[in-house]
């Protein structure tokens, strides 16, 4: 608290990441990175360019990784931006397409960040809650009244459920007066992509990271996906706050993900493999799984209070993720999806847990 | 224009940065990047990095970079503020600390980029001109009447031209109640830093980058320095926007970079010696050179139109730097300081183009 502070300062909640300890031997399913390094093209890429050449400002357009990412989903690059994560993408997206007399809808269990952004830049949001078994309720967003935007990631986090296209489509029918953003950072797991839709509705933005599938989480790249107006007014914020948020590693990293679809397809098979046998681990073990599309699964156990268990999957050097908030979710522990052996590891210290919780 | 917008993209007029053309045995001294590659220290830090690890998230609180540059300036971390360069730790800035009933006052012949930030979240400016030899005149800001904030290059831009340190002490004296913003872009060029003075007065913040004295534009890096209450400004509108603005690369190479103090040195004393030299050549020519701190020059020739002379050395593929506005300095270019060859290169092609306009 300073005198020197904007008044906006002061009511700011920022978001808070998932912890990033630097342990060794740690296993690290509490942020969703993927449990795979990334394809060696875009390491070699990234070496090709660590030269003197870094004395020079990158493309402030960044135009080949636009065109690469155009060409990867059959779009123009006038219907792509890029920014600084998926985080960067969505802050200019509130100011940008959100901020309207009317609120911005979103789910009220969903990424913690979206009310977060609201309040950096006074926006008015309302929630609609989830219906009781944890999916996205169209009908009430159609039903909801005048609204500023609509916003909400497909599959939805923490829950890893997904919407079909189907119901995408009818949501976009029946609200075509203002922008609809579907936030797709886990949909290359197994859920549909709306990105196809994009030609046919105006309103729609999609938003996508290289930090999931694309296990680049270190790299910081991430786009959005629309119309060429939508477009222009996120450039034209982002013209307004930094012209170079992508830097030269970063462009010709992501540039070279974007041509190894191969590995991409690879390395999504097996987190789903991964997740299908994790989920049924976990169910096994009386776990109540939600059907996740996502690189993490959502869990809680009846036997088992949520802070509780996460707490001693600690113990046990595995950190997983647990939301005190709402009420109605802290008993759920958001599980990425490691290899393997480290989906394994987790059902084995549960099952050394449950042992001990039984024998007290 | 969209129906689609916010009310804010309507009023934004983006900041055009120097052109970035990719073009073979261009001379590029348009935006005063550093002529020589970076130390090899930093590369090798990159390098080091280029692994796997790119799937895992950085350290959102980028203790390590806080710590070396911390350690460069002889402060404590959490006088530190880093940011995806230091156009995002402007930005930052703007909305954490100049948002204030009362106007922000800055030169008018400055940053162009200020202006573009206060339209974008809303801030109130007043440009106060620069005194007829193009100094900052310190006088009209402590008689200015109430105000939001005060922020200025030191060295200026584009006049280069720097404001000695007690003339800053002075300012800092006499306006205590509002934050002022000294952005020390330039100031590894023979300026005195405003760093020395952040333990006295808790409304200074420095703003620094790597992409000019460390030849690092490529990687984008900045950061900032003042009162740990300043800093916590900065870091809860961060903390509202995107959790990570720094990759793992340039995370790595920007803590090798402030490691490197004595590759800074040399690199600084090099282009010192060349804008002394490039100046005492463009004075034999006739042209006026103003007093640079920096690492450009800006010159004008009473002979010459600005925009013509620029177009002019284009031909000649060398590349400067020319602004329509204000009028006031339309006949100026401002030359990056290349290497000693660039230099001659550009005089070279002047003696070419005032010959030929002489023959006419």
């Amino acid at each position: 608290m300073s005198r020197y502070w904007s008044e906006v300062v002061h009511g700011l909640t920022p978001y808070v990441p998932g912890e990033q300890p630097r342990i060794e031997g740690l296993i690290k399913l509490n942020t969703n990175e993927c449990p795979y390094p990334p394809s060696d093209k875009v390491l070699l890429a990234i070496a090709a360019q660590t030269t003197g050449d870094l004395r020079l400002y990158p493309d402030p357009q960044a135009a080949g990784l636009k065109a690469a990412i155009a060409h990867h989903h059959g779009l123009k690059s006038e219907q792509v931006f890029v920014g600084n994560g998926s985080d960067e993408v969505l802050a200019h997206a509130f100011i940008a397409l959100l901020r309207h007399p009317a609120p911005l809808l979103h789910p009220d269990i969903s990424y913690s960040f979206y009310p977060v952004y609201a309040r950096l830049y006074g926006i008015e949001t309302r929630e609609l809650a989830l219906r009781d078994d944890f999916s996205i309720a169209v009908d009430d967003y159609l039903q909801a009244g005048p609204n500023g935007g609509i916003i909400f990631p497909n599959p939805n986090a923490p829950t890893g459920m997904a919407l079909p296209l189907s119901e995408i489509e009818r949501l976009l029918k029946g609200n075509p007066d203002s922008v609809v953003v579907v936030d797709e950072a886990y949909v290359d797991f197994g859920a549909q992509t709306t990105a196809t839709l994009i030609d046919r509705y105006p309103q729609l933005l999609v938003v996508r990271t290289l930090s999931k599938a694309w296990a680049l989480a270190g790299l910081r790249v991430g786009y959005a996906l629309g119309h060429p107006d939508l477009i222009d007014a996120l450039t034209r914020v982002k013209d307004s706050f930094n012209s170079y948020p992508l830097d030269r590693l970063a462009l010709a990293g992501a540039t070279a993900a974007m041509a190894d679809t191969e590995w991409l397809a690879q390395t999504c098979a097996r987190i789903q493999a991964s997740r299908e046998a994790l989920s049924e681990g976990l169910r096994a073990r009386g776990f109540e799984v939600l059907p996740s599309k996502a690189n993490f699964v959502f869990a809680r156990h009846p036997a088992h209070e949520g802070a509780r268990l996460a707490a001693q999957l600690r113990e046990h050097r595995i950190l997983v993720r647990q939301f005190a908030r709402p009420q109605r979710i802290a008993d759920f522990l958001r599980i990425t999806i490691g290899t393997p052996q480290q989906c394994d590891a987790l059902l084995s210290a549960y099952d050394t847990i449950a042992a001990q919780s039984a024998s007290r």
